[in-house]
């Protein structure tokens, strides 16, 4: 499908002034970057340096890195920012980094002035698959995620894929966690070129990223074409998450996301074979890719009772029953619309034991 | 034109469930009343009851009442309330009072769990006029009115007509400010209407209310159409609102915006009449209108230097120069791109000194 804005995939920031300014289409635009701590001790030089080519010197916020931030507090400093420095409703913002930096970026460009643009510059291989597309933007309140949000698309997603050379193991294999993922659900030739090029991506090759990044987003926009405003279809891409949440909160967050993704996805998957719906041979597959990968497919110190308690108190539950993706064979997915407790027990179980 | 919502006007509350439940499409959702602490006083009880027939006892939320609680403070609480009254996606809030509490919870809704439905239920004229069409919703931040916003439509407007006998006189002045303004750029005949139903419309009569508000949403509505995003057209809304803004800027916000306006709408049609454009028996045709529904038509205590500075940089100027809204006749407008601020400062001085 099209999506309303370019992708683009290149291997530095050396394009980033041009493109910008084909999808801002004024000379007379500023341009305010966003990004964390984190992320302006590596890349902001050289954005900047990129963006000098055209724009006229562009205004810098600054935040300190890590989910803590992603909340109305760093909205309202972003707000004050943006006044101060007289950004307009013709003006852009700009996301430089990782997921939190995207949505609480996108959070502020939905609701500065009603409304401006916004450009992602992801910098995490699971922001550049995750929220590239979508148009999903939110930030945090209290202990509750992304409760506060608007449908804002950007005009523009650039991504330099050799940044992800300088990403943490962990983050890494999380963001992978999200790539075979979303093979899994719709696009079983996907899984099988990410079989074949394990190497490759595991080396980082920008071209590799570049191709497997590339599938998945036309895989999201497809998903998400079909359901803009997540009212159906769109939960296929929560596959693997149910159980992950869960994990997620059980464990306190001492796990990433993509890591709780993989256990979850190695419980829906033993969950799809005991239906008779995924093959032994195919699970197996997929636990050898998750395993590559360095993701885990079980974790220590937690009940089964106790996740899949947290499972069904989870918010995607509809008046008290649990929707569950299942893998109908690798590349197909079904839904059951009212998974049992006690079989969702027994297959996290067997996931703990194994 | 038609507008994607029902906008009823109705002498009591009492068919408000039955729309509610229509607008609402379920029978299950949760109503949640966001009201202000005097307005609270005066009809929640009675909303209450209206509501009993059909819906499950609605939660209810009451800030204190004033323009200073329109901010993200007041807006964060509604959040946690929210989250805590369990609000979810299919539930519905419900917007009691007038302009800051529709703009407050309209843009709670759109931003609560990326955007919920909210119907309106206006208290004031201003709110039944200004705020029923357009989708505009925000918060101020800080100083800076409506800098945090989004574009987001009920889907019901229910207007109880009766209630506007209770309005303080300067309110409801301030209210009809905003109706003759929207006759003046687009409905010579509703003018007419208004002269000659001066006496009724004073006596705040339910029916003939019903037909001047009616008509200003319509027209509204055909504006909003043409400029959902207020790229453009809808610019003529702001007839009036240049000066007035900038009177009740240098006022302290002492006077009502109506009457800021008001005075806005005189300055307009003399610099009008100066060009031309409006002749002289039109300008006295709606000098009267407004002093008949007690609305000034200067203010003293302000020089007309400091009015014209305080235009020039409104926020609505565009790279520096002053796009002006004058009156072609009554019911038409036309723009002038870039008003000097020697003309503005002339057409000022004679009004003040009227």
């Amino acid at each position: 499908m099209a999506l309303p804005y370019p992708i683009l995939f290149r291997k530095s920031f050396d394009e980033l002034a041009e493109e910008l300014q084909k999808a801002g289409r004024s000379q007379k635009m500023k341009v305010c970057i966003v990004t964390d701590t984190h992320v302006a001790g590596m890349y902001l030089e050289d954005v900047r340096r990129a963006l000098k080519r055209c724009c006229t010197d562009p205004e810098v916020f600054i935040f300190e890195a890590g989910e803590e931030s992603k909340n109305l507090d760093t909205v309202r400093d972003l707000y004050r920012f943006l006044i101060e420095s007289h950004i307009q409703r013709s003006d852009l913002l700009l996301a430089l980094g990782g997921g939190v930096t995207g949505d609480l970026t996108g959070f502020t460009a939905a609701t500065y002035l009603r409304g401006i643009r916004f450009v992602q510059v992801p910098t995490t291989l699971l922001s550049q698959v995750d929220s590239s597309v979508g148009g999903k933007t939110g930030v945090d309140l209290d202990s509750y995620k992304n409760m506060v949000g608007a449908f804002h698309q950007p005009v523009l997603v650039y991504m330099n894929m050799t940044v992800l050379k300088t990403l943490p193991e962990e983050q890494y294999a999380s963001g992978m966690g999200e790539v075979i993922k979303t093979a899994l659900i719709r696009d079983r030739e996907l899984f099988g070129w990410i079989e074949e090029h394990t190497e490759q991506l595991l080396d980082r090759e920008p071209s590799a990223l570049g191709h497997v990044v590339r599938r998945c987003c036309e895989i999201k926009a497809a998903v998400v074409e079909e359901d803009p405003y997540d009212r159906g279809v769109r939960a296929v891409l929560n596959f693997g998450h149910t159980i992950g949440h869960a994990v997620e909160k059980e464990k306190n967050f001492t796990l990433l996301h993509g890591q709780c993704v993989s256990i979850g996805m190695a419980a829906a998957c033993r969950l799809s074979r005991k239906r008779g719906l995924l093959a032994e041979e195919e699970e197996c597959r997929i636990r050898k890719v998750l395993t590559d990968f360095d993701l885990p497919l079980s974790t220590e110190g937690l009940r089964a009772e106790t996740v899949a308690k947290a499972c069904l108190s989870d918010k995607k539950r509809e008046q008290g029953k649990l929707r569950f993706i299942l893998l109908n064979g690798i590349g197909d997915t079904c839904t059951e619309p009212s998974m049992s407790q006690e079989e969702l027990l027994e297959g996290i179980r067997e996931i703990m034991r194994a």
